[in-house]
């Protein structure tokens, strides 16, 4: 066995009989209880283990973002890949695929504001509000607030308090949740129809008080939406059905082209 | 809002104001302490929640898959992809994509044969024996034993382990188990060099145990290697590298076609 | 620079200054008026150039399959990743993910199938009723032949044409146009609805008279299809829509799972 | 047949028996042997079809992109990806997937400059030397230029010689190539080692002077790299190999993080 470092890594030492995760031996890590698969991410992308309530409060994030049901693009094309006669690790990398900028990427745009937020020396009402200053000069919504047809998000409220009790047991400072609490008081004022805090918005909380970067929130909530990914391929592939299109068969698209013309 | 059956689900119930999972609101399982990664694929993926015994086992299997270094291809081309300049979903989905047949397909192979072994009324050991008879005839290894380097796998002892013990705690039943060791048996009997059981196979013994469908198998493990999927392309993605190719720039693939002509 | 031979190749040959293909230089394959795409698809698969009359035959095969609009689900998939804020590379490659068995591949099976006709030694009629009778007793139909809303695909009158002229000067043998013909019309005889030849079927006859091999028939596709897909993703990039899912966003999934139910 | 405008386009006109792309029926474009594939690319993405020396011109840049071997990271990861148990169209897909802003960026982006020069009134060498500046202070390369180890690329004569006449017999206006000669002349005043125009150089050019927008330019790489993922996603199925590696299986990673420890 020769080692190079072409593809050197801190994350797993592998040799034979060998397999350990920033230094730690994977069979205790399997053994321990209170291991599972929240500690298992902080510890491959941090390098270090969690304390078992810091992992705990990641936890809550990941299980509230696992499915919005197959009107997301990215569930859609799950069920619609395992039709086509593909299988379940394609399906679920087709899903995965799509958590963009725009279809997953809120939570990260966030945590960027979040930081850009709490770096600033202003007393934090007078920072939010030139943030958000900011991002309406530039015609942009806060992310993570707002949401298509929920008029209240039913993740936010288990999620905010999770996060609060863990302020208060000193998991985290609490500082983000403040911002974050902040900022949705701004963008409420004087308006009618409420515009809440959703799963982007709640989870973003949660992974920045815990001091994740930015692009591991998308890669947090990809876990995360991987669960409802698998479930829905499952599913569709008991269905039967084949090359199962956005709408059903009889539906076609409206064609809004030129006229039928020859080929000169 | 309308309703179309083109996308029916038994998953998730999503209405304004409302998501529940096979039933269940999303703000219970939020605020359920007991609730993690593990129980929540197995209430999208089986319509029902675990009992907290059975979500522990499935944790163990879950967090043992996590990662094996970037000589496994999935990995290596996690890496690879962020250096190419596309997003953290890319990257995992290029991981995830590659998880087929051979890279990720043993463990689904053998809850296969667990299954047709266990609906088998012969006596276990005369079972087994015809089974590996036949993988030997049609040319092929038994699946989820041996590994090309780990003379012993360090996961199949804790793993092994953690379902023991289940079967003894009265949460599964352990046929599985048997059949399992029973296949191990045999398959070392007279051998100098052991072939061990390995990660596919001690895993594929929990998901069996806890009653997944085999293709289900092959969807836990994706769920779990993500993990080291996003681990790498982070830490890769903070090396500056560029279209990193597989081997150091200095090193040419041997070209072994035609010589040098010319187009006629 | 050294070389290794983990990566060996004969497709190109690279060194500094140097880019030959299966031994011909670039510079020469840019600079010769009569080398195409298909010619280049043909050089790279094969490894020799074809004759000009070989190539213009693929390339009627490689204009015939560019595109069946959105209802197709790679094309679907196409635009909806465009909504999702990824890449026109991701885009593509989500759509040409799902080119599996189903969606992709009857054609390679009916290559396949082809293949088995013409080495039989019987008379042509009675190899293809054994070959009918075997899928048939299956349960399975025809790969090729059928199409769910085309009565006619106006695909196979031109791709027919172009073969069987083909065959007349001498550029390809016309075996397998006589297996496929003859398939065609065992399977209509004493029908009322016919079941026409489909794209897959029309184009499968090219690519086997060319002597491509099965697998190559389905990626020949997928170079045709990629054509649709850039077109379709780039549309939909123009169309401002953000994560546009299958269906109108006033339309919801069926809800078909357990009634509302708390978690214990 | 009902039609909805949630999947509107004016790409394909699809209805039972007829089959049109921006008007043309499909069966006169099958039937012109003038129509390759690089008229149909021309064709579904623009809306009207290439005079014949627009798509040859075209085709050029096509013939010149499709391969530069397993080095490139696309590459590689369409050979990895069918040692793992995937279809040719998941190692397609797999390897299309990669070609993102910094693999298949290049081209793009000197199309954006290319745009900005071109709408500048200045005079051409002004406007030229004050793009280069500007690159030069964010710390940036000018794209399409230079190559890691071709010190003179083999695509770039062919493809300006092939728009040099393309200018002299009107079928484009040559202020691009203008431009991008000036580029490679500025950049290289009073260097000792020439950097030249790349094939990302050579082949923007070509789309650039043909009126394709910049994404477009990196959509038709993906549609000529295609082919070599083709051909090497086929060679390496006929390896034998499983589960290949980034590197031989006799070199691991080297391992840089924290010594072995114990979990806690």
């Amino acid at each position: 066995m020769e080692r190079s470092d072409w593809w050197k890594t801190s994350i797993s030492d592998i040799s034979p009989g060998v397999i350990r995760y920033h230094g730690y031996p994977v069979e205790q890590l399997i053994a321990a209880p209170e291991v599972g698969m929240a500690t298992m991410a902080w510890l491959l992308t941090r390098g270090e283990l969690p304390s078992v309530p810091q992992a705990r409060l990641l936890e809550r994030a990941l299980v509230a973002g696992v499915d919005h049901g197959p009107q997301a693009p990215s569930i859609a094309i799950a069920r619609m890949a395992m039709t086509c006669g593909v299988g379940i690790n394609n399906a679920m990398a087709s899903a995965t695929n799509v958590l963009g900028d725009v279809h997953g990427g809120a939570g990260q745009e966030l945590m960027e504001i979040f930081a850009t937020i709490l770096q600033d020396p202003r007393p934090l009402p007078e920072t939010v509000a030139a943030e958000i200053a900011r991002l309406r000069a530039e015609n942009k919504y806060v992310p993570g607030f707002g949401h298509r047809f929920h008029p209240v998000d039913p993740r936010r409220e288990p999620l905010v308090a999770a996060v609060t009790q863990a302020r208060e047991d000193g998991v985290v400072e609490g500082r983000v949740l403040e911002a974050a609490l902040e900022i949705e008081r701004q963008i409420n004022e004087g308006r009618q129809r409420p515009i809440p805090m959703n799963i982007d918005g709640a989870t973003a909380i949660i992974y920045a008080e815990l001091g994740f970067a930015p692009v591991l929130g998308r890669g947090l909530f990809i876990l995360s939406r991987s669960i409802g990914a698998l479930a829905h391929a499952w599913e569709e592939s008991n269905s039967g059905a084949r090359n199962k299109g956005p709408e059903h068969r009889t539906i076609l698209p409206d064609y809004v082209g030129p006229a039928p013309r020859d080929v000169p």
